[in-house]
């Protein structure tokens, strides 16, 4: 193993990750700024708890109340006056309706000069939702589009029209308030109105989809939840101001600080990745090995999540995969390596945050009897790599978002 | 479709084949360069009829004889005083033999003040060939290699050392004479010592190497031909210069050139590019994508030879299949394309050159009645961008160095 490159690794991961932390984001987006009028705070998400948390550091005397809804066991305790609620994820529970309903009682008596600080992180739309109608109501419907093979686009347009407070009706509940969103992004591209279903975001779909997407899937509902589908959701909302400060962008970012630090000259080829994971590693060990005979030490940054298309019984996850196909590419080369992380520190279902690969993987991994083919063949990345100790171990982070993947190659003349 | 975006296309593609067109390539290398003493020319493989004649219109009478070896149907007639060959490809055949007995009588009365002017293309292993053993046993030992699974390499390893010609012995007969070689490359990372088996450079595999593979396949041979693979091929050569003129690398920067001139900033990602053909449009979009508010023209450039696992019955090459799975990514995107073409004309079992996609493509297949979705998993690219006019066509060119993709994303204020 190239220990000057892995500990680049090491040193880029932890950085990249530190920058996307829920409490980092938050810090970020508040710092400095000050509020006139009654501040309160709602947070919701798989990262709430730590949001709020990092608010209450910052501006703590500043915010009158609060609400957090975060998922079963990740609340760590009090804070300050917050109301804190746990409730149910992937599915909402009666607990997501009552702390749905805290919220807006917390914000129903405000005025145009107060602030409703929002937080908001993967995990939402279970979280923090108060339907229009019934609990059973609501399950078929979803049960319904599950089984017609609706996509989450189609099913979420419907499920807006059903909630009080998706698709930006909670901003609306909030006017004349100001409503200053802070947002930890789980989904590419960051679409504001599809982070937990957009509660303070114009919503892009339309009634007319709605009722479109109910005909093309005949869904069964009564008359009640028809006329619902025909109710718009805000399409423009003045009062709010969103700021992402947590997302793959950010990440990206920070490995490219991270890498500068070390110096490399840096270019950030994408943060929408989507591509199959193993792919994805092909074409980065590609990028490097054109520039194998560099007089520069040159990073290139792909963040996003790629797939992996499960055919074999091995233990690995996206980011393991993606680094063992570049193995085989990379064999030999001294100068270059490849490593993807992902941010919430848990890559597929094993202990490892992701995978690292450089000219003396291949080999590595057969001197310990196995082949990088037979083991990508049997999405078997783990065992590989941790065969030549290129697993990457950080623990979990208690953020998500999405995973970063980093191709280093060095001067050649350097490392000769 | 994008017009601006697919004149450019086209614009970029003629452009970029032109610059490595058998005869600019040898034109390139040849440019501006005297030699003195005798200087007689070899040329074989696929573009050698090309090769040579470019040589001879620049060069003329400081050439004083030739020896030219093709492909059949591959020679347009006479060139100054050359022998022209045509032989058998991709197995030699008797006329492969005599073509390069005739090169072996050329070459053998030189001296150290002349030069052998050697044009080498892809397909050159089998149309320049001399064994050192009967056609019957060379055939034989070829058969068993590929029955036993054995890669391209290792197959290599052994012919090589069952030729006069090969590994580096041309270039070893030619000596006290210089051999100057011009190579069009069709293999990724242009390995000298396997474009046509490397007959004028130093062997990088030993005849260690050989025995070894002979007892992992436990092939079957006399004692004569074992004699032979612990003959070891020249390791160093002192009288070799060789120029790559025409390569992938080649190809690539010739689509750099042309997107510079048509205003774009580019990158060359790789010249080495070999994964899926999908995933690698999926990852060009991606990048695209990540800069959709740019206020600079950018071209992203990937060079290579994509793959495609065929699992359906439809038509199509690599290049299209890339473009395909752009469009689904590029959708909606005005300022973007992807496209993707084979540098010999010719992309897969079809008439096209390769494919091209910009935000409006999946729109316009979809107008047709297909998805892209359907149309990507039933390998009928062709179908697809054929409904969109997405299909790019150039005829066969007379050149093959791999396909060159690139990505282009034009500032957004400029399309708005």
């Amino acid at each position: 193993m190239n220990m000057l490159l892995r500990s680049h690794a090491e040193e880029i991961i932890e950085k990249s990750i530190r920058a996307v932390m829920p409490d980092t984001a938050v810090k970020r987006a508040l710092s400095g700024r000050v509020f006139s009028g009654r501040v309160v705070l709602v947070s919701a998400g798989k990262a709430a708890w730590q949001m709020a948390k990092a608010a209450w550091d910052e501006m703590e005397d500043a915010i009158d109340a609060g609400v957090v809804v975060t998922k079963y066991g990740h609340s760590m305790g009090a804070i300050g006056p917050f109301q804190i609620f746990e409730a149910g994820h992937p599915v909402p529970d009666e607990n997501s309706f009552l702390a749905a309903q805290a919220a807006i009682d917390l914000v129903s008596d405000l005025t145009e000069n107060d602030t409703v600080l929002f937080l908001l992180s993967g995990g939402g739309s279970a979280l923090f939702e108060k339907p229009l109608v019934d609990g059973e109501t609501l399950k078929d419907i979803t049960s319904q589009l599950l089984a017609s093979g609706a996509d989450i686009v189609e099913i979420n347009t419907i499920r807006k029209r059903l909630s009080m407070v998706k698709g930006g009706r909670f901003a609306e509940i909030c006017a004349p308030a100001k409503v200053f969103s802070v947002v930890l992004s789980d989904i590419l591209g960051d679409p504001l109105d599809m982070i937990a279903s957009g509660p303070a975001y114009p919503d892009a779909s339309t009634s007319e989809d709605a009722v479109r997407i109910s005909q093309k899937y005949d869904l069964r509902m009564s008359d009640d939840v028809r006329l619902l589908l025909k109710d718009e959701t805000p399409k423009r909302l003045d009062n709010i101001e969103t700021h992402i400060t947590g997302s793959v962008r950010e990440l990206c970012r920070a490995a490219q600080s991270a890498c500068v630090s070390l110096g490399y000259e840096t270019v950030i080829l994408t943060d929408e990745l989507c591509c199959e994971a193993r792919e994805a590693g092909s074409f980065l060990a590609s990028i490097l090995k054109t520039h194998r005979d560099t007089d520069r030490n040159l990073a290139f940054i792909a963040g996003g999540e790629t797939v992996v298309h499960l055919k074999g019984t091995g233990k690995g996850g996206r980011n393991q995969e993606l680094a063992l196909s570049a193995a085989e590419a990379l064999d030999g080369h001294k100068n270059m390596a490849v490593f993807s992380v992902g941010s919430d520190g848990t890559d597929g279902p094993t202990d490892a945050a992701g995978g690292y690969a450089d000219g003396d993987t291949r080999m590595a991994i057969e001197k310990a009897g196995f082949s990088v083919f037979d083991m990508l063949k049997n999405n078997d990345a783990y065992t590989a790599l941790k065969a030549a100790d290129g697993l990457i171990f950080t623990g979990p982070t208690g953020t998500n978002v999405n995973d970063v993947a980093v191709a280093l190659v060095r001067a050649a003349c350097q490392e000769a």
